[in-house]
C-alpha cells in the first residue's frame, strides 16, 4: 500500500469506513511544498452524534472481553503498524514536515508503546482490604478493590506526533476495556486514518472508534461537551486545553499542553555535554515539541564558553526539506512562522543579540539563537513552537530558580552541573512536573511518568499512568 | 470550654483569629429549635484575596517541615480534638440536629481518621525507574519518583457531618505540606470553627489555613475561581458539585455527591438481615446522608416479606429531638422538609401506598415508608434526603440492575442474596462506585476507595485516596 | 530437525557444549518402551567445580547488561522454543511417557512463561524513602532500595515437567542478572539440553550457564554444597528437599515439594462439576503431578452419588502409549509404580472398595478409584505420583478440615460448594497455600503465587515471586 | 519499680511467670562491675517442650483476632515500655555495660518501633489477580492473596540491644498474628524478661509467649530444632548463625549477623564531615554494633588529613563507666576484651602503628586507632566487636571496592565523596546490604531495609520486611 496522491480517505463512524453524509471534506496540504495530499471527510454534529451513541454502546461488550483477547488485538495492531512503518512514516513526513527518518520510527516506536501498554495493563491488579485495618472496622468485611473502565474516551491528538501521540491515548483506553471517539489534528488526519486502519485490520470490532475528522470550529465544542463523552485526553496548545476544561464538566480530564522548559547552566557543568544536550533538544523537529527546551539560564562566569558551543552546533543543524531528513523544516503553517518571527524580531527591538539564524523562506524558519535575552522580551516567556532559543544569563542559581518558575508553564527542565545533590535541591523547587539533571528534557522513556503543573497541564500520563487515567476503582464489599 | 448561647465567634483569616472587617456576621440558629446558637463572621471577597495570599505564600515553608513535624501537629490535632468531643459534638448537635451521641462519636471517630492519614502519609513512599524498561531506554537512565504537595488546597464542606467531612478533607491536604482554605457550610460553621480551633492550638502555624466563613452566594464562586486554589474538594449537593466544576478550569477536582443508592433484595437473601441493615441504611440522621439506602428494588416473590420486616423496623424508630438521642429528627431546613414531603405526596398521587409515616411537624419529617412505588413516581429518582423510603417491586435481577443504572447517580449499591458469586456478577453490572454485599452502603471504614460515577461525584476518596489527591508526581531523573 | 536414536548429547560445561572429560554417559530409555533414546554427559565433581567457576565468573558482566539486551535474548530463547515445540515435545514424551499434545503444549507454554517473565522483571521498580517516615529520622536521609541479582543460581528441575518446569527456574535466573547451575532429573535430561540449546541458540553467553548433567548421586550433594552457588530452587520429592534444605547452609531456598491435595465436596456442591474437576485434576499425566488431587473428602449425604460421577468419568479415560495420546501411560518407572500397587494393595487389604482399576502392566498402572478409604490406610496419607484416587467419607465439613491439617503436606486444596463465603472461611483454616474453590487445585495461572507449606516446601514461586526469589534488595543512602 | 539487687526473676513459661522446675538458675553479673545483678531461671529442654506447645497452641485462636486487637495490646505495650523506660534502662546498662544515657533510649526507641510495626502492618493489604493476565487465562478465575501467620517464631536475641533487637523481633511476629518462643541473650535476659513483663501487663495472653532463658548450650541446639517452630530470627555472631543454618531445615531464617563495615574516603570527600561519622561509627557502644565501621579505607592523597582529624576526635571521646554516659565502657566479657587485644597485639607486630589507645584494664579496652594496616593483618578482616579501628591506605577506588569485596562479610559500607553519582556507582560494585554514602553506617531508620549478604546474614529486616518475614501468602481462588 503506497500513498496516493489526492486520495479521498474514508473515515470511521458508525461502525464502518464512511464519507461524511455531506460528502463534505476537507483537503490536506503539505507544509512545506503546499501541495494537496489527500482528503479527509468534514463531519457534522449530527452525524457524530449517531456515530458516538454507536461508540458508546459498543463498549459495554468490549469490557466484558478478556484481557487475552483485547491484548491480541493491540499487540496485532502494534505488529501491523511496524509493517507498515515506511507508508505511515511517508504520510506523517508529508502532512506535519517531519524529517522522514523521524517520521518512520515515531511509528515503529508506537507499535513498543502499544506492546508496553498492553503488558503493563496486564498487571493492573487489584486490592483486598480487611475492614480491621481500621479503628473501629470488622474483620470480616472485606473490600475488593478493581479497576473498570471509564466508558468512552475522547481522545484528541496534536500535529506533531500524529500517530505516537493518538496512539498513546487511544491503545490505554481500549486496553482497559473503554470505547474510544479519536479526534484527529487536521494536520496530521490523514495519518491518524493509516492509524486506526492498522487498528481495525488488526480486528478491533469496528463500532469501538469514532474517528471524528473534521474542522474544530465546527465538531470541537461538541465532541467535549457530548454527554457520551466520560473522560477526555488532549494533547496540544494551552489556549485549547484551556477551552476544554471550561467546556466539559465534571469529566476527568488528561491534559499535556505547552511548556517553556529552561535548561539551566550552573558554573561546574560539563559545559560540552550541556550545549550538545540543549541543540538537541531545542531544535529537533524545529522545536515543535513540548518538551523542547525553550530558554537556557546559564550562570555569567561560563555563558560565554556554553554559548561558543551552543552556536557553533546550531550552525550546524542540517536546514531543509523532510524529504532529506533536514533537522530544521518548515513550520507547520504560515500563521506558525508568522508568531516565530514576531518573537525574534521583539527581541532583537529590545536589544537581543542574532548569533544564529533570523533568517526566513515561507515557513521555514532557519535555526535561531538569541542572546543576551532579557525579562522584557517577550521570547523569554512565549513558547515559539519553533526554531528559536533564547539565552538568558543569570548570576546564581536562586535566579534560574526564580525566571523558572514565573512561567505560566510547568512542564520540565534540565538542571546542568557535576553537584548531582544540588541539582536534586534545585529540582524540588522547580515547579515542573519533570527535572532532567544532566540531559535534555524530553517526554521519554515512555515508562516515566510525564506531567506538567500551572498552564502546562492536568493528569498524568507515561504508561502505567495513562492506563489508569482511563479506568475508576469499583469496590464490591463482602460482609462475611 | 461550654458552649456559649450567643457567641461572636471569630474567624481564622490573615493567619489571626478574626471578625469580618466590615464587623458582618450570620447568625446561625438550630433547625430543630430555631434558636439562636451564635454567629460567624459574613467575610467580603477582599479580606478573603487578602487572606488567601498570607495562606498561598505560607504554604512553601511548611511543604519543607519534616514528615514528622506535620505528624505531630495533626497527632495532637486529634488527641485536643478527642478531648473536646463533648463540647463539639454539643455544637454539631445543635447545629445539624444530629443525635447527641451521633454527634459526639462523630468527632472521636474524626480523632481517629486523622490519626490513619498521618500514619498513611508516612507510608507514601516514592519509586525509582530505569530507562531500561522501556525498549530502546538506558540503564544509566534513573528515575526517581515521589510526591510534593499541589500548593493550596479549598475544602468545601457539608452540613451533615461538618467536622468529620471537613477534617478529611483538611488533614490531608496539611499533612502532605499543602495549605488550606476552608469553606464550612453555613449550618455547621461554628462547629467548623471549634474544629480549626482545635488544630490550631495544636499548633499549627495559623496562617496555613484561611476559614471562609460567610455567605456561599457572596463568596462561594469567588472561592472557586481564585487563582490562589491549586485543588478543590468538595462534598455536597450534585448542583453545587457541577456549578463548582463548571466554575473552575485545570484545577484537579474531587467532588462527592449526591446518591440515590439501591438495595437490591433478591429471592434467596436473609431477609432479616436485609430489613434491619435497610433500615439502619436508609433512616439513620433522617437519611440525610449521601450514602443513605434511598430505594429499595425487591423481587416480587419475597417483597411482601420484606415489607413486613422493614414496616415493623421503621415503626419503632424513635422520632424526636436530637438531645434526646432521637434517630429521625427535624430536617435541616424547612426547604429541605417541604422538598420531601412533596416527593410523598407526588407519590401518593401517582398511587403508593404508605406502610408508615407521611406526618410532618414543621421540619420533622416523620419516617416514612412507600410501598408499590414505580418508575413515574419522583421518588424513585430523585434523592430526599430525608426520612423517606421507596420500596420498587421487580421481577428479576436484570430488572434490578437496569433500574439501578438508569439513575443520574452512581454512589454505591447494596445486593443482598446468599450467592455471593452471584451478587459479585451483579455488582460488575451496576454503575456504582461501591457495592456492598449484604450490608447496607456506607461511607467507611474510612481507608476503603470511596467514590461516585456519573452525578456521583468525581475522583476518589478514602484516606490513602484522599492524601493522594492533594500531591503531584516529582519527577528527578539522573542521567549517569 | 528430528530425534535421532541413540544420540549422544553433549552438554554445557566450561563455556562450551562438551563431553565429560572421562567420556562417561548415563543412557536415557523411555519408560513405555524402555527403548534407548539417547546418551547424556555423566559429569565428575572436578569438571562440574571448573565449569561452575566459569559461570560464576561470568555473572558479574553478566549482571551489568541492560534489562534490554536479556529481554531480547530471553523473548528469541521463547520465540525458538516455540518453533521447536514438535522436536521437543517429541523428546518429553519419550523421557517422561507423558502424552504427546502436552508435552508440545508444555514447550509452548513455557515460551509464554519466559515472556511473561521478562516482562514481569521490566516492571520490578525500586522504592525511595525518605528518613523522616520514621520517628527521629531525617528528611535529607534518602534511601533508593533497587534489587541486585544474587550471583549464581542452582536450579534443580524434575522429571514430570522437564521442560516447563527448568525454564521457570532458569528463565527469571537470567533476566535478574544471575548466571545458572541446571541440574535436570535424569530422565529428562536430553529435554534439558535441548532446551538450554535453544537458549544458547537465542544468544545468551555460554558460560553463563552450567548444565550440570550426572548421576545425582555422584553430583547432587557436591552441587547443593558448592560455595559457588547463592540460591537454590529445587522442584521434586519432599524427601530430596528435605535434604537439600539439611545440606546447604545459609542459602536462600525455594523448595517446591510433593502434596496430598484433598478435593472437599460439601452437601450443596454442583456434583457433576466437582466431579468433572476431581478427575481431570486427580488422573491427568497419570497423577504425576504435585498439584494433582490425592485425595476426595466427601459429606456422606452426597458421597453415593459424586462416587457414581467420578467412577463413570474414571471408566472412559484413556490408557494406552503416550504417542497416542493416552491419558493414563506408563508411570516414569518400575520403583513408582511398584509403590503406587504398594498403597492399592494396602488399602484392598485394610477393606477399601475398588471401584476402577487395579490392573498392571509392567509400568502402566490402570486409573484406580478407592472408595471407603480410611485413616488406616497408607493411601489417606501417603503421595501415590500415580493414577489412583481414596474417596473417604466424611460427616461434616469439620471433619474435612482435619484431615486435610493432618497431612505432612500442605500445597493445594479444592473446596467445592456453593456457598462461596464458606468456602473462604474453610480456606482460611486448610494449612495450605492456594485453595481452588469449585475447580482443581493447578499450578496455573502461572503469575498467581504458588506455594506449599509444611512438607510441600518453601518460599513462593509464581512468575513475580520467582523473579524476587533471585534478587535482593541494595539500598542506597543518600545524605543531603 | 526500681531494681532489687540480687531479684531472682521468674520466666514466661506453660502460660505463667514461674521459675524453672528444677528451681536452677543463672546468675547475671554486670560486666563493668562484675557484681551480680539478679538470676534467672535456668530451664531445661523438657519444661521448655511443655511450654512451647502450649505456645503453639494458643496461636490459632491468636490468628484470628481483628487486628485491631492486636494492634491495641501492641500499641499498649509501647506505652507501657515508655512509662518504664528509666527502669529497663537502667537495667540494660547494668546487664551490658552500655552507657545510660543511650540504655535509656534504646527503650524509648523500641517503643516507637513497636508503634510503626503495627501501623505498617494495619497497611498490609491482599492482591486480587485475575486469571486472564496470563496467556490462556480465564477472566472468570480470581486469586484472592492475602498474608496468614507462619506460626510460632523463635526470636533469638543479642546482648547489645537486648530490648530493641528483641522487640523488633516478637513485635512484629505476634503483630502478624504468630506465637512466639523468646531467647534473649544471657547477658541482657533480665531486660529481656522486663520487657516481656511490659507486655504481658499490657494485656497479651500469657500463653502466647514462652521464655526461653537458659544456657545456650543446654537449649539452644534444641530451641532451633525444635518441630513447632515455623520460623527462626535470630540476630548474633555469624558462627552461631551459620550454625543455626545448619542445625534447622525447611524453616525460613532471618539472620542477622557480623559484619565488617568499611569507610571508603576518596580524594575528594569532606574530610571533617568524613572523620566525625567515622569516629561516631567506629567507637559508639565500645564498637559492640554490628553496624559499627570496623576499618576505614582511604586514599593515599588524603590519609594524613584524614588520620589527623580521625586522631584528635578519638582521643576526645570519654572513656569509664556506663553510670557516667561513657562513650567506652568495659566489653561486655573478658573473652572479648581479650580477642580484641589479640587484634591490636596482631596488628602491631605486623607493623601497624598505634596512634591512640592500646591500654587495657580488664574489660577495658581503651579507643585504639591503628594506623598503615596492611591485609596480612588481623585487624583488616576480623571483627573486632571492640573499639578498635584500623585506617588501610589505598591507591584508587577500584582497591577499596576490592578490599571491600574481599571480606567474609557484607553488611553495609560507607563512601565518602563529593561525586554522588560515583558513590552510587562504587554502591553498585559493593556486595554489601546497604551503602551509606556521606555517612556512617547504621541500622537505622528501622523502616529502610536492612540486610546484610554473604556472612553477614540471610533474610532482610527493616518494618515492613520483618512483618512480612513471619507470613507467607494464602491464595484463595474463585472460578466463577
Amino acid at each position: 500500500m503506497t500513498i496516493t496522491t489526492h486520495q479521498a480517505f474514508k473515515t470511521l463512524i458508525h461502525g464502518e469506513w464512511n464519507e461524511s453524509q455531506s460528502k463534505a471534506t476537507i483537503e490536506i496540504n503539505s507544509p512545506h511544498k503546499n501541495d494537496l495530499i489527500g482528503s479527509v471527510p468534514s463531519l457534522s454534529q449530527e452525524e457524530l452524534n449517531d456515530s458516538i451513541e454507536k461508540t458508546v454502546a459498543a463498549q459495554d461488550q468490549w469490557a466484558q472481553t478478556s484481557l487475552q483477547e483485547r491484548a491480541e488485538i493491540l499487540n496485532k495492531w502494534a505488529d501491523i503498524l511496524e509493517e507498515r512503518q515506511e507508508d505511515i512514516g511517508e504520510t506523517i513526513m508529508q502532512e506535519v514536515a517531519k524529517k522522514k527518518s523521524s517520521a518512520v520510527s515515531e511509528v515503529s516506536r508506537t507499535a513498543d508503546y502499544i506492546r508496553h501498554t498492553v503488558e503493563d495493563a496486564l498487571r493492573i491488579h487489584g486490592e483486598v482490604m480487611r475492614g480491621d485495618s481500621f479503628k473501629g472496622g470488622s474483620p470480616s468485611k472485606i473490600g475488593m478493590v478493581e479497576k473498570e473502565p471509564l466508558g468512552t474516551i475522547l481522545a484528541i491528538g496534536p500535529f506533531n506526533y500524529p500517530v505516537n501521540l493518538s496512539a498513546s491515548k487511544v491503545a490505554p483506553a481500549l486496553m482497559m476495556g473503554n470505547s474510544v471517539i479519536f479526534k484527529p489534528a487536521t494536520q496530521g488526519a490523514i495519518s491518524g486514518i493509516k492509524m486506526i486502519e492498522a487498528l481495525i485490520d488488526a480486528g478491533l470490532p469496528k463500532s469501538l472508534v469514532t474517528l471524528a475528522t473534521g474542522r474544530g470550529s465546527v465538531i470541537g465544542d461538541y465532541l467535549v461537551q457530548h454527554p457520551g463523552v466520560d473522560m477526555i485526553t488532549f494533547t496540544g496548545g494551552t489556549g485549547t486545553g484551556r477551552h476544554i476544561a471550561q467546556l466539559s464538566t465534571m469529566v476527568p480530564l488528561v491534559l499535556e499542553l505547552g511548556g517553556k522548559d529552561p535548561a539551566i547552566v550552573l558554573n561546574d557543568a560539563d559545559l560540552d555535554k550541556a550545549a550538545e544536550e540543549i541543540v538537541a533538544g531545542a531544535y529537533s523537529y524545529s522545536g515543535q515539541r513540548c518538551t523542547a527546551i525553550k530558554r537556557v539560564l546559564v550562570q555569567d562566569e561560563v555563558a560565554d564558553q556554553l554559548v561558543e558551543r551552543i552556536t557553533n552546533k546550531v550552525k550546524s543543524l542540517k536546514v531543509g526539506m523532510p524529504e532529506d531528513n533536514a533537522v530544521i523544516t518548515p513550520l507547520i503553517n504560515t500563521k506558525s512562522a508568522d508568531f516565530v518571527q514576531s518573537l525574534i524580531d521583539d527581541a532583537k527591538n529590545q536589544g537581543a543579540s542574532v548569533l544564529v539564524g533570523d533568517k526566513r523562506e515561507d515557513n521555514l524558519i532557519y535555526p535561531t539563537l538569541l542572546d543576551h535575552v532579557t525579562s522584557d522580551m517577550k521570547v523569554a516567556w512565549e513558547e515559539p513552537f519553533g526554531p528559536v532559543l533564547p539565552i538568558i544569563r543569570i548570576s546564581n542559581e536562586n535566579e534560574a530558580i526564580e525566571l523558572s518558575n514565573q512561567s505560566d508553564y510547568g512542564l520540565q527542565a534540565s538542571v546542568f552541573t557535576k553537584d548531582t545533590e544540588n541539582a536534586m535541591k534545585i529540582a524540588d523547587k522547580l515547579k515542573v512536573g519533570s527535572v532532567q539533571i544532566n540531559a535534555k528534557t524530553e517526554r521519554g522513556p515512555d515508562h516515566f511518568p510525564f506531567l506538567g503543573v500551572k498552564g502546562s497541564g492536568l493528569g498524568v500520563q507515561g504508561i502505567r499512568n495513562s492506563l489508569l487515567s482511563v479506568v475508576r476503582d469499583k469496590v464490591k464489599i463482602l460482609n462475611m
